[in-house]
């Protein structure tokens, strides 16, 4: 543990009276942030930011790195229209919310956290006062289940809580969480027919055949256990759960609402009243109780990937008792331990909101993926215990190597240790012997290219963060690189770079695997393998085999040899990349810039291609295709609402104009989040974008992950203090923080002089100060 | 171990030259049973009897209560036709296998034997020689996948064996099984496209909708791990796998067969060839190898119901290596332990073959439903470890009550011990507190009526072959008869009778109520419980609730207290009972004949009936409406292809008339049952039909299970010896035994001559020896 730092905010009477009601509404419950010994950094957290347009993130109560994460579904959305075409409405709803909705259709356990493509959603709780069939509020047998009205006058999000008031039934809904056991906390009016729907059929997105298998028991008058089996996007998941009511429900009911050809002997039952066994596709059950005039059922749900069993023994564990208050502070607290490693001060009090929520965003994945007993469901679908680690899953390795990893190692180099661990298990069960590429819930979905977990494990073995066996790594990461038939890695391998027309996006693919090789080469050579590390070091080349020198761009290459033609660097489809084009995209040679640069004509050629990319308006043409993009999140054509540009800002230190770097950095700080719900610019992915934040918000950037450098950018805070895991302490003292002073004009760490523009992970975990000066005017 | 008896059979040379050609050719190896070390009644034994019309047995590889019952499929079946109707070819089709098929698709290793309804044949493999696509005998996505032609000629059918010659592709396929592990060996010609398909979409019946999910990996060129879910009468069912070839194959892959709405980011993959991990719903894969002439391929196929990694250690553990002929070997001399247990000499050489199919019959279920580890799926399917006991698994309880399990406590108390324990472990697990009614692959089916696990309790405890705690019974007993939303249990209890507008076949319910409380009065009064013993005595009258003095029968009563009307006692349906009719079923009131005669007009007018139910012939009308009689189970109304009345020929016993009960069964033993194919006259029901011959050929019977009473019927066997597990033998010597001298002119046990038609099970066990004295005559 160690000691909160005591914060002296002066803009907090500011923050009070000029900020959005959501956040003063949050300020209500502010203890003040003066008395150390309860420093609320939780305050400065709105969970709604993202929640507009495509952040994608969840406005609801989970603990930190928590499995369950449970929150409002506004809408429940069909992947395929009528006439089977993919409905784009689909991505609107990744994390199940968006803040314009007026409707709330019920409160799911598990959530992604700004993701791309949805899944989840999983054991949809909604209270409900009146009919159960053809009410005015929806119906057991209606397509999309009950629904209630709200506005978010009515509703609260804060870390680890949740609350809104359902509008027509007139019920408060109150969440809080521990990392395996949903809380809810219902107040219902005084009600005869008061009813707490499980609707086991709700989806996050849904589709004829999404819902494999449903399993029911009620096995005394307030606990229900059962599974939930879909596919998707994790194509064979099972979700396990132990329910228990703080109230005896005097009747409870299902109606099966998939077509049911074959019932057997269950005919003899009345199943849908009163019996305790229920399994199908596509059951919602229901529970019923009467109510006085602001009555409390309170609910606690608690999941597991294992079986009914360990969700019973994952809620006996870890939530024994009813008090409601005790879990929400004791979440909020367990936030505040998290938010409080790092202490920012901020110019404007919204930063602060824009800050911490970003922060708080960090950490909402990867997840727990484990029960208290230790076992975990593998990747090849047995049950496996982790003795040595704690289990994690949803790893979106592609956005979260790049800064969310290493932000870790910053702070959370122990969870980063799991996460590593986790990777490893992953690999050791994977029929293809490869790590993660992106998986959730014991499946791998294969979403996006590269084996970027290379890059995670080379990040934490190179800052020591890691207690895995180095050769073991090494193994894991020389299987993954060697899966023939991996997405154009075959040929990767023998020719040296993927062909645009035997595998799509080929260069983004093909720079990817040259990065990934270049890790794969430093863990070779920190364990001692030179052979390895030659090897990949070759391959970390390939890059150069995809640049085309007329052209000046990297430029997609068919099997034969030949240029791909005709060649559109701006276009984002079809032109060899994915989520990019060959003008941004193409600069993806993170380990080698020097040479990158050099063959785009040296630097000042390459600081001129930069200004374009920032410059030059992308063309409505390329941007209506690309479902990753919103206007929001561009400058010209560089587009941070998307991944594989978030190094080009940071470009500019390998020009002459570093000041450049700095002055793009502040924009984008500025320009492209806030403390507003429509705050994220595009998907947070993950926590990418958040951490991208947090890291540029303080000064630096890991462009090179799997090396021991950051970047220096122009940090956006007055000071910071970051506490690390071994003790230490870093001071960032920002001196002549201005608005518009946004160019360092000298850096020194513990009093020497930092002329690089670069500072190493090593020299900053031995804590100390980091003075950075700023000044108004730019200097080359 | 117990030493094995010498058995002189003077009748071998005469079967040697009389039989069919399909037990001449199991003579073949047969060495001689006049060597006491190796007596072979495998010999005996045909598991082609009962494949030919409604037996419903399976001809395929089993050990004695294996898990594996590894045979040919010689159809498939949809459940429905098109119009959405009942398919009823589906009934033929139980056990997979009709005798007069001419066709194989496949060979799948759970199975059903006997049962009247069907479910099972997971995991078919077949092996192929040619195109896996358009082929003249089948496809990869051709409805019902490959198939072979096949003729009895080149059949064998053995205890533990079985093989058959593929026509067409000319392949050799030979099975043998341990408990856990399916052995296969297939002999190939010359082939550069000879394919082993495993059909993970296969059912014994189908429907749309039957299959819920498939898993499947490619370990390596000769591992596949995996598992196989579905639904029907098994509600929630899967089934892990393991399977191992003896040679590497040189291509895999996998036909999709159901339309896949959502690929997600598999559709990067190629996933029907070489892709070592496949999931969906509808699944065939297949695996390619290159032949020469008679190259024999081996594959290893182990089960678990609990994980793939328990189904592999499974394998590694119980079939480590290749000998096909070492592990058929074995499981013929378990085969051999098990039918020595009774050693018999016959009048007829056919008799041999029936006596011990009929023996061997009754080793096939319930089966072994644990993994080496000792870990199972239980009821709520979770997953629990059987460290005191060997859980089993399907368990047809209104059949098997009656005989299958007193032979059980005969001649295999500890297994039937384990069966009691597997029993009560149902009901721990049971969400409403129930033991098994019709219990298979971790599910309840709640076919057939009343609650016989107590009958199965209760004979245990009054036979002492149950170690398990009698209040921990009884409670479970208890428990079982007092949920009142079971099949008209709440007003059975309320009321004292089932109601026929309420709950339909309420006089047989009613009936099986009441003997199921005799039984649990029984435990009580064991159990030193007088309460509840005298509770359930008079629970157990309930029967004359149902007792119509006016017709003289038992009647079907309204909830109104009214009869019925207009009542038909010869009609099946519709009138109080189910596969029976008022004057078979009605008789059932095992544990009160006495009264019931009393009521029925007294012992000479109870004969006059029993006299009309054999002597009336039953009406076309009603044999339409019943599946599970057959022209060939009936003698006037009595049906012994059911069994409702399989106590019914020993109930002259009880009229002054017993010489009719030993005329009776002389007939039916002859007439019902043969060492032909169609040798059974209706369902086996697992084992029961042929218990009841296994008893009645020994000269008794266990009319009524939870006593310790058997009734004298009349021998079959010339002798016999029983050798009980706890090292004591009882010879059976019948003197004078002829084929007309079927009645009995005296018994003598231990030099104690029996005068009241009845033995003890008490008395039997102390060995010694039992002499039967036959006569040509009858006498009153």
């Amino acid at each position: 543990m160690h000691t909160k730092k005591i914060i002296y905010f002066l803009g907090i009477m500011f923050l009070l009276h000029s900020c959005s009601n959501d956040v003063n509404k949050k300020k209500e419950s502010n203890k003040g942030i003066s008395d150390s010994e309860s420093a609320d950094y939780a305050q400065f957290v709105n969970p709604l930011i993202g929640t507009k347009n495509m952040g994608h993130t969840f406005p609801g109560a989970a603990a930190p790195f928590g499995m369950i994460q449970l929150s409002p579904e506004t809408n429940k959305v069909d992947m395929y229209l009528e006439d089977g075409s993919y409905n784009a409405e689909v991505y609107r709803y990744c994390s199940g919310y968006q803040y314009d909705d007026t409707l709330i259709y019920g409160f799911s356990h598990t959530h992604f956290s700004g993701t791309g493509h949805s899944d989840l959603g999983d054991l949809l709780v909604m209270p409900v006062n009146g009919s159960l069939w053809n009410g005015n509020n929806g119906s057991l047998d209606s397509e999309k289940g009950f629904f209630a009205a709200f506005d978010h006058k009515n509703e609260v999000a804060e870390p680890g809580f949740y609350s809104v008031l359902l509008h027509d039934s007139n019920i408060k809904a109150e969440f809080t969480t521990t990392e395996r056991v949903g809380f809810h906390q219902y107040t219902f009016p005084k009600s005869n027919s008061a009813h707490i729907i499980l609707d086991l059929m709700s989806n996050i997105y849904n589709y004829d055949g999404k819902n494999v298998w449903t399993f029911l028991r009620v096995e005394n008058d307030s606990v229900v256990t059962g599974y939930r089996q879909t596919t998707g996007w994790a194509r064979t998941k099972t979700v396990y759960f132990a329910m228990q009511f703080s109230k005896p429900f005097i009747a409870y009911g299902q109606k099966r609402n998939e077509k049911v050809v074959y019932k057997g002997f269950y005919r003899k039952f009345n199943e849908q009243l009163n019996f305790p066994e229920m399994a199908g596709r596509e059951i919602r059950s229901y529970f019923s109780f009467k109510t006085k005039e602001n009555e409390q059922i309170k609910l606690k749900m608690a999941l597991s990937a294992v079986s009914s069993s360990n969700a019973l023994q994952n809620l006996h564990t870890e939530l024994p008792h009813w008090d409601f208050e005790k879990v929400k502070m004791e979440t909020r607290q367990k936030w505040n331990d998290e938010l409080s490693k790092i202490q920012v001060e901020t110019l404007l009090p919204g930063q602060m909101t824009t800050f911490y929520t970003a922060l708080y965003h960090t950490m909402l994945s990867p997840v727990v993926f484990e029960d208290v007993n230790d076992e975990y469901r593998g990747l090849d679908q047995n049950i496996h215990r982790s003795e040595t680690f704690t289990n994690h899953t949803i790893f979106s390795l592609w956005d979260t190597y790049r800064a969310l990893h290493p932000l870790f190692n910053l702070i959370q180099p122990k969870r980063n240790n799991d996460m590593v661990h986790s990777m490893l298990a992953h690999h050791d069960q994977s029929v293809h012997k490869m790590l993660p590429v992106w998986s959730h819930y014991a499946n791998e979905n294969w979403c996006m290219i590269g084996y970027h977990a290379v890059s995670v494990l080379a990040d934490a073995v190179i800052k020591n963060t890691t207690d895995a066996d180095i050769n073991r790594i090494l193994e894991a990461c020389v299987n993954t690189s060697n899966v023939p038939y991996f997405d154009g890695l075959g040929d990767y391998i023998s020719m040296g770079y993927v062909s645009e027309d035997k595998s799509p996006n080929a260069v983004s693919k093909t720079l990817e695997y040259a990065y990934n090789d270049w890790c794969i080469a430093q863990i070779a050579k920190k364990a001692g393998k030179d052979a390895i590390y030659h090897d990949y070091m070759k391959r970390s080349a390939s890059y150069i085999k995809v640049f085309d020198s007329v052209s000046g761009y990297m430029r997609p290459k068919l099997a034969d040899g030949s240029w791909k033609s005709p060649f559109d660097p701006f276009d984002t489809h079809g032109q060899g990349f994915i989520e990019g084009n060959a003008l941004n995209y193409g600069l993806y040679v993170p380990h080698q810039l020097e040479h990158m640069i050099e063959m785009m004509g040296g630097k000042d050629q390459f600081s001129d291609h930069l200004d374009m990319i920032f410059n030059t308006p992308i063309e409505d043409k390329y941007i209506a295709k690309n479902e990753d993009i919103t206007r929001d999140g561009i400058i010209g054509n560089y587009v941070h609402g998307n991944e594989p540009g978030h190094h080009i800002p940071y470009l500019y230190n390998y020009t002459n104009s570093p000041w450049k770097t700095q002055e793009r950095v502040r924009m984008i700080l500025d320009s492209m989040y806030s403390d507003k719900e429509d705050g994220l610019c595009g998907n947070d992915d993950a926590g990418q974008m958040s951490a991208w934040y947090v890291f540029s918000a303080l000064g630096f950037y890991p462009l090179l992950p799997g090396s021991d450098q950051y970047e220096i950018g122009s940090p956006l805070v007055k000071n910071a203090t970051i506490d690390f895991s071994n003790g230490k302490s870093l001071k960032i003292n920002v001196i002549d923080q201005g608005i518009n002073n946004v160019y360092v004009d000298k850096v020194v760490l513990n009093g020497i002089e930092i002329t690089n523009n670069k500072l190493t992970h090593s020299e900053l975990i031995k804590g100390g100060e980091l003075v950075i000066y700023m000044k108004m005017k730019q200097s080359d």
